[in-house]
């Protein structure tokens, strides 16, 4: 029986020691075998305000070797059953987003002809565009867990068509999503008119604004959602930004009145069961984070999306 | 029919680019025509602990960038129906506060003049005093909605008795306010003795202090402070540090245990339908906000009340 | 009758002025007559991850600036019935743990010969171990109210049995504490398997997971927890990681997730009656802390604590 | 005679007030009348590591209102003589660097259709390449004073031909610069083969390396160029990282053993004489500059560069 | 024999532990038998641009800690010879400037009545005026070395003619100071015209402009000025942004092209010799210092300065 | 012929990207074959002042990433003729001093039975006495190159013989070192008597304080050295706080009136032709380096070592 990738111990080696991969996993070059493969899109030429996000990987992976193996609140043990491995960062051109979204997709593409789950460290969130595009060729139109300030469904920003604010237009408009299994959730701020959330509503997405949120613990809406969706492939999206400032302030639009982390948590947690095929986490800018927390937090929505994968166990 | 006013669009200008006007907005130095004053008042000389808010219009206007001119939670569209610009800040003395006082009276009874609202960006909160001065002058006395971490109701403070910690004392003493109808929200922390805050009390003044709001939807008192004042002439007073440090760590003399944002949001969105005659956010210290989110939740406060300003649409 | 110490006043010497110690209260050499010693560890050398909780004791005392000596919240006004100095910090070994642990058992051991009650501004948790072996020494086996993100009961890091993250298994396995009168309170994160907190129940150690907690005041359980202890000796130690990071960021390891300074502040305040006879605040790291609001937190606790020591009367 | 543009005194309003443009003085939406026109270019996809250099053209003008119109240094008076306004911003296209690039050579060409001298406000070093096409079709190929760590004289960065990295290669294909009447001073680092550096010797570049700089005064050199550029028309391209990390540690890729602030001021000064066509200072990165003084020292050097143009009378 | 004040070793208690004083000095209440007395005189009321300094004196004597009692450059032994000691901080009224100017002069001329040297931190400039107020009351007009960025001799700023900007014209005009026994040191940057800097030569002050001593070993002009001074009463003011940026970011007005710290030692060890009857050094920044260096620089001038002071032995 | 190791080029993978070996080297896990091993000791325990020296190696590998691998200043292309790779941290006991020393002679011990030079990234000066016990037992007594604002020669700190403060009294004591071939380079500051350095002096150490070395180029200096070693096995130490706090803020220890980082080139480069047989380059504190830039400095003066190695050829 093989032996399973396992994090370094903190007992092995000191926390502020050893490689700079995902809870230091190993480092993979080959995709062969692997259940789950963490992945960086280092970039920022996608956001339209404060940039940095091209640093999130390297931060979030540095941060993440706080995080011990095995989730005290559920009882997840992930590395017991998944064969987790950092396979490193994808060689975006950061001079161009049209031809780095051309990169994502290509590079999901391979990545997609093995067997196993991508969880992608952003960058900003114009990646899950072509991220959606791979996933979808290889799936079909998927369930959508988006987590979110803003919905990311203009229709062009300075002309362009495929930008961190035009996504999930995109991906419905490309049949990339189920549009009555997406979810935006935490969705807030200010806008141009009442259609700039309207809209995709008509197209079927379910839409949870911060606002309705405040307060109320989130492991009943996750576990509506969890229901609804039944046992469709599904991706999960999970911008930074869906937190409040005051949990992560190291991100590029932030919007005041969002979520909390213990929410965040308890919705991640109640997404158990779902056919997971694919998740990232965008849009935390270390340049705005100098306490690290936000990458922190971060790494953990990250670990605590890996807990509820398909297949984990729990002890 | 006049065009009025709009914030340049993010989709016009990068919003990282542009004039350091509110939301920019047009500057404007005539007040014919106005409905609404957005103006600066830069001044930290009234401080007791941290300096720095002289900084705080310059970085709240810089983070006000992000806003975009339709509030999604409660469908206001103040651009639609007032006529907004930024008249830039007041020329006060920053060797002087006694001076510093006169000027922002005698710059707030030319700019009463005119028939529109003044909203200020502090600037520490010993500017409200002068403001209030000139709002009676020409209003009589008003209601007062002032949210705070502190009653301010000093006498005096190394023997001054105009300082940020004795405007509402002196408010109280010249007949500016309404006392029976001033609101204190948020109030906490530590004092001298329990008549710190007992005191007001007796003099009308109705306190909600902090502990008595935390955990609770703030909706519902915002919404029995409006029908209280009923049709008065209001005056709106928002002090930062109201709000708990997690969320506004940027301010002179932060204290913990405050409020949080959806609870701002919530108290400011219940005013909708007050006379509101004016309005400040002071005590955003740029110093000690390196993310520039303190700037950025004053900003979006300061939209908020824009949004609950007599004569303001929803659609 | 003796003139009990007070902290200089803000009207008679600006907040930012004057000596450093806690609170601006004088600074005493001998302990005769003292009531309350507070003192400083300045310690980071048993952390596990980020260090600079050395710098502690020194933040935390710049930041108490602040604070005024009466509670607006609860009446209590520490300074009227109790006589409070500032002893300094200990001269631990900074090159070496276990000798810095020695030291400090050897240095509460002369504290406690006076009647007094020592409350320590860490300092990484390190310092708790040998503080409680000094406490049972004199009143035997404590209760222990224990706040905490971490349980803190492993049996050595890297070989060692003393250090940040082995307190309580060592205060267990010594007697220092009475197993079923500890409480531990806003436990989360990652661990090794579920036994890292089931072990320490099995002792009869109290856990309350912070995820148990979430958005449930704590006023409740701070009563039961006092009720279930009654008259026993009891000692408190503070971790600020018990903390979420939003409201503590600046601290060694933080964990996402965690309890609000409003919990916090109700469940200190709901002690009242219990005989405590030391607190500690541990784990403040400055350099992670750059606003100082973390330290500010911390110095609001300890005069949280001060408000419910034996002997301090409400007015 | 007409008035020429001030500054705004720092006696008539306090320099934390007042309008965002460069030195305050006045913004201009028409170009008629003026002799210089400051404008920003906020952009940073062009550059390689640090992003942030799109709030540069903001923070530059924020610290630039501590100059005040007298260089007590040299006598120069540059506002009694020239015309000079802050015109704001290019609306680039922050999605596209390639269409960027277009909209700052378009941009260019209708301003330099009116007789003025434009100073920009970078952004990354990528705008200079449109900048001298605009420059080169109005005044031909252009004397070239470039201030620099690096050469910037790649051929392409990932496949891109217009990058920071590229511009000077691209510059010279194209024939904007005069090949041997361009200097490049500061130059330093690491590269990939001497050829890094000699190729551009090879074309008539003369390169003055960091080393051979340093302790050296530089006014000498100044005088050199200023006389072997004779009448020419002069471009000069000011980018800050030929500074120390010691004097301008705000920037995207620093580069140690650089020039000093002093050095640069003496090679400015001797510029003096030169016909000036068009000057830039780039890369200033504010989120890596937390002190603001990075972009004051940008600031300075525009304000040094704009005395010694063309006209500018001494007093 | 009276046993001398000694600060408290690094080896007899950790250097970031003990009391806040200067270089952890004991602190004194008494000025008998003292012959220099350190204090704080925390203000930045009377700033112009960035303020902060209030906070000066306490980061000065934090980062103090560092300094050992020895010299190794000069052999200076300080406290062999004289007895130091930290008095606090005068108790100015920070809501008043023209009032904290007058408590300063009042404070100074107490503290003159004993025989000792005062030696303040600042503070912003502002506070010497009132201090040379004092000093000449006992002493008669003084010569002065002032290090400075700025030359403080405007008439009024804002109408006011006490300001951190006016100090030395009313310091010449009321007869404090030897006008022709005045040097100013490290001026530098940009003005209204060149009278601001000509006049005060009128008057004889020596003016020594930054540019003419880049790259110049400092040590020659100080033994000028000592020479040129001769045995008359000499006061040192020391504005900390004499000094070039890349040295002390954490200033309030900092000018490009400044001193480097290597000619601040120069210039302070050749004054050796001087009858300095008292000294200051101003404008340090703490909320503008995160690496707290500046405020380190600050406390070693003054340490340098003490070891110049008349009565000091080398060993 | 074998392959030998290249960085990763930043035309291949952007800069911000791939793993954080020291300038995106191979990470090697064996060390047959290799000529120069890098390696980190994340360490901070032996620090008397500031920490954080612990996260030193992480921030020096993330910051070498912006390094090219040819040296446009020397010729010097080191991965042309040296078989480089990083090997990771050192797995120390961070909760012993003691026993991290003997983990690293141990280390250290079984690296050099492989024929390589070890260059390591610090952590605290303390991990060199370790090293060179190791060292010598190799090579017997080595020359060492002491670059350093210390000497490091106290016989004890707070009773411990091994701290960062005592190293080469030790390495002197146990014959480590050659005592008249040892150069320390940079002493300055403040001490306790003369003999602090002159001790050293009479064992027959050559020390270079600071205050010679201002304003002076350093190759002189250099090739003096390189000629007085001749062909002896020499050792280097690179203690950061050799340079100024302007060029180095990010230490535990900063001295001002330091070295530049031109000085430090032109020294390192000077020492091409020694036997090196192995180097440190410390004192590295990220949590008071935010800007990155004092590591990055860090990791080019050991790129420049590396390029003065034995065997380096140069193009």
């Amino acid at each position: 029986m093989k032996r399973l990738n396992q994090p370094i111990s903190g007992n092995d080696l000191a926390r502020f020691s050893g490689p700079n991969t995902f809870m230091r996993l190993p480092a993979a070059n080959a995709l062969e075998g692997l259940d789950v493969a963490v992945l960086g899109i280092p970039m920022d030429i996608g956001t339209s305000w404060r940039s940095g996000t091209r640093f999130g990987p390297k931060q979030i992976r540095a941060e993440s070797a706080m995080i011990r193996p095995y989730n005290m609140a559920t009882g997840a043990a992930p590395f017991d059953s998944l064969q987790v491995a950092d396979i490193g960062d994808l060689a975006i051109n950061t001079f161009s987003l049209s031809d780095s979204i051309s990169i994502i997709s290509d590079s999901y593409g391979a990545i997609l002809t093995h067997d196993l789950i991508p969880m992608a460290m952003g960058g900003d969130h114009s990646i899950t565009l072509p991220i959606l595009r791979a996933i979808a060729d290889k799936h079909g139109p998927v369930a959508l867990v988006h987590v979110d300030a803003h919905a990311d469904v203009n229709d062009e920003m300075f002309g362009e068509r495929e930008t961190h604010g035009t996504v999930f237009r995109r991906a419905y408009e490309e049949g990339l999503i189920e549009a009555d299994k997406t979810y935006q959730i935490g969705l807030r701020g200010s806008g141009y008119a009442a259609t700039d959330f309207a809209e995709a509503r008509g197209w079927g997405f379910q839409q949870f604004p911060a606002e309705a949120l405040w307060n109320h613990p989130l492991a009943e809406l996750g576990a509506e959602i969890r229901r609804d969706i039944g046992d469709r492939p599904t991706y999960v999206t999970y911008d930074i930004d869906s937190l409040d400032p005051a949990y992560a302030p190291g991100t590029g639009t932030p919007e005041i009145g969002g979520l909390t982390t213990p929410q965040a948590l308890q919705l991640i947690r109640a997404l158990k069961g779902l056919r997971i095929v694919g998740c990232d986490l965008v849009e935390v800018s270390p340049p705005y984070d100098p306490s690290g927390n936000t990458a922190l937090t971060g790494a953990n929505l990250l670990y605590e999306l890996l807990c509820v994968l398909p297949g984990v166990q729990q002890r």
